[in-house]
């Protein structure tokens, strides 16, 4: 006998975990179609050198990569953005641009779990590819706004920063070779505080007295975004690139108003960077103003050339991706799970052994009206079959024996209230639908 | 530079590809959720003797197999059984029984490309575990049946056998050792006429002729449902398994018929097997009655004993798998495939680059009303945009100038007819949403 056990790293999802998840993922995909993302798919394999083109040294390691049966070398892909480079820079004439795409599927990472990470998991991207407009910009943040109203969250707070902020300024102070130096500095404020952080800037990046003045006031900026942008200003005098990025930021802050953001929800946040070269102007990150410590739960930003290893063709882009797991860890953190295994929510018991084309009937009534309703397949005795019920989540059962059935009736039974109704199962039972749509609330 | 391609077998899939594909996914779930059955995931990567265990030499051949990380032998899904079988061994305690189940997902093999076949597509699977009860076989025919209807179609229709009717006749004339003979006989029958089917039972399984008599009647039977059920009747007489098999299917045939399923679509068909071992009772195969020559779009059965690889727990049961690629194929194939690229039916061009609140604002109201929309990131000229929609297959474009938008109105235009109409923006754009619904049908 083989013992049945997942591999180390992956996990199985039953319905109680997998109902929440595809609720989710539905969520997502409303919100994405609903400004015109469409879906694609690609494979799960790509040749190797596809998938280490871009990759840093460390998903490098954690790629899993085997020969296939053709002798190619292949990997399985690590995330969704490497796919989905090859796949404008091979596909761009026939999609045309602006291309707005998203895409849900699972990613593989051979990675440490220790940190209680998952090998195997769903990443959740939407992006705006072959545009350098703002416009797509402040989609992206309308877009996980409605994506976090629409799962019910009611206290998040998208964080914006443009990466020309800090590029400009560096700029403007003849820094801009000495940026990997200077972020990585910045990157202990918070933890070492400004005094180791100016050390080091003067003796990793050489930065005068003057000039780590500046960019330390730059990163302490804080207050309400109009505060913080009108700080700005003459920190980026100047610079064009800063200026650039301020204006965008300016921009944007102004059309979410327009448009009635909640100004609690979206923050300026110049202490963002999300990674040292990948992005070059907006990027944002997404907090649970309940669950600050878990991190950013949607993340993402504007690059200059998504495809630059596979074609010549110039393609910039912005787009974000939710972190799907991390997002129904907290949810289920803070009650937001319900402990259902039954995506229906009628249950039919098999009560009478001899009626078994009543109850199938009936179920057929119901299922028309886009009720769900599982028949128990069995004739076992009823207070074993409502044990399943209870067992699965069922909000309602139907009780019909033979005493009911002869008489055209049927009962309704509330599991949550315990209440009971009896109602005729005449007019194929318009009387029945009507009082479970009741019980549902629908 | 690297060039981007697809590995061989492999495609990717661009949005008027996946639409469709979501589009069907969509219904299956519904479907397949309306009967009570929950989703699962399970691993893409198992470890290589779970797979290997139950696989046949062909599917162990086409395992994508390699050693991880941690040098453990691993290998791909090949399909959604052999992790089904795995899964419930692994949790059945948990998850208790009867136990329903969908699982859609992708499987892995790499088969020979030739027949056009790819070595990654898309499984569609339910499955009822934990009860002999033919109310689950019957609910199979049900789900299939309403699945098909589901997705459009009126011309299909569900062959059923049960393998208990051969296993029965074989029974009765002590032929039930050679029974792999007697099938692998049988398969010839319909291109190589009884006679030569004959001489096969006799050489092969040592059939007399009285035997060979029999087992060909019974080969041969047809006509309606009654009929077949009428001449099985005598033929299975004395075989407590033929009986048995006769009465389920007998059975499934009144209850189907109480239902109101239509009698053209359930056919009593002698000649399916689907396969030699793995079936034990009910087998059932879907033809699209326009494409007979694709095949089988949906198929499944009943089974005895699920995860004996894996457990000793006993656990039959019935469930049925649809062919999503094939169906989408002969989808295609009669027509039923529209040719759009955006989930968003409505256009909403960037005419007057300083109005561009304006827009986002009149966007937000139209999606709020449920309806997609999606807007033009850049102030291109307008004959641009208009192109672009006209390529992605938008329904409606939303024309507002400096002229509409000082005079508080917009102009609604039906890309398929061409008509265009005048409203006022006032109200949260209430009569924009009320003419894009009606041309919409909504």
């Amino acid at each position: 006998m083989i013992q049945p056990r997942t591999l180390k790293g992956f996990r199985d999802y039953l319905p109680a975990a997998m109902m929440p998840r595809e609720w989710l993922v539905d969520v997502a995909r409303r919100v994405y179609r609903s400004y015109g993302f469409a879906p694609i798919d690609t494979p799960a394999l790509e040749h190797l050198e596809i998938l280490t083109g871009k990759g840093s040294d460390e998903t490098d390691k954690q790629l899993y990569r085997f020969q296939d049966h053709g002798g190619r070398d292949v990997g399985m892909r690590f995330d969704l953005t490497v796919p989905l480079a090859r796949f404008v820079a091979q596909h761009i004439q026939e999609l045309g641009t602006p291309f707005k795409r998203y895409h849900i599927a699972n990613v593989w990472r051979g990675e440490n779990t220790q940190r209680g990470r998952y090998r195997e998991f769903l990443q959740c991207d939407f992006d705006t590819i072959g545009t350098e407009s703002n416009s797509a910009d402040i989609e992206m943040v309308l877009v996980v706004h409605d994506l976090f109203s629409a799962i019910g969250f009611e206290e998040f707070t998208i964080h914006a920063n443009n990466r020309k902020v800090l590029n400009g300024l560096l700029e403007k102070l003849g820094l801009q070779e000495k940026s990997t130096h200077i972020l990585r500095a910045l990157d202990k404020l918070a933890k070492a505080g400004p005094d180791v952080v100016a050390s080091e800037l003067a003796a990793t990046a050489g930065a005068t007295t003057a000039q780590i003045t500046d960019i330390l006031h730059l990163a302490a900026l804080a207050g309400t975004n109009e505060q913080i942008l009108a700080e700005l200003g003459p920190l980026l005098k100047g610079s064009a690139t800063g200026e650039r990025g301020l204006a965008d930021l300016a921009e944007m802050c102004s059309a979410l108003a327009a448009v009635g953001i909640p100004s609690a929800r979206f923050k300026l946040d110049v202490s963002i960077a999300r990674g040292l070269d990948y992005y070059t102007g907006t990027v944002l990150e997404t907090f649970l103003d309940k669950l600050p410590e878990i991190g950013s739960v949607c993340s993402g930003g504007r690059y200059d050339n998504l495809a630059e290893l596979y074609t010549k063709e110039h393609l910039p882009g912005v787009g974000a991706s939710l972190g799907l797991d991390r997002l129904l860890a907290a949810m289920e953190e803070l009650g937001r799970v319900e402990k259902i295994a039954t995506p229906a929510p009628v249950f039919l018991p098999y009560f009478d052994a001899t009626r078994r084309d009543d109850y199938l009937k009936l179920a057929v009534h119901i299922r028309r009206a886009g009720i769900g309703v599982e028949f128990y397949p069995e004739a076992k005795k009823l207070g074993k079959q409502l044990q399943y019920a209870d067992r699965r989540g069922f909000r309602i059962a139907l009780i019909a024996g033979e005493n009911e059935l002869s008489a055209g009736e049927c009962q309704i039974k509330d599991l949550a209230s315990g209440g009971s109704t009896t109602v005729p199962l005449a007019n194929n039972a318009a009387a029945v639908i009507a009082e479970i749509q009741q019980i549902l609330g629908s």
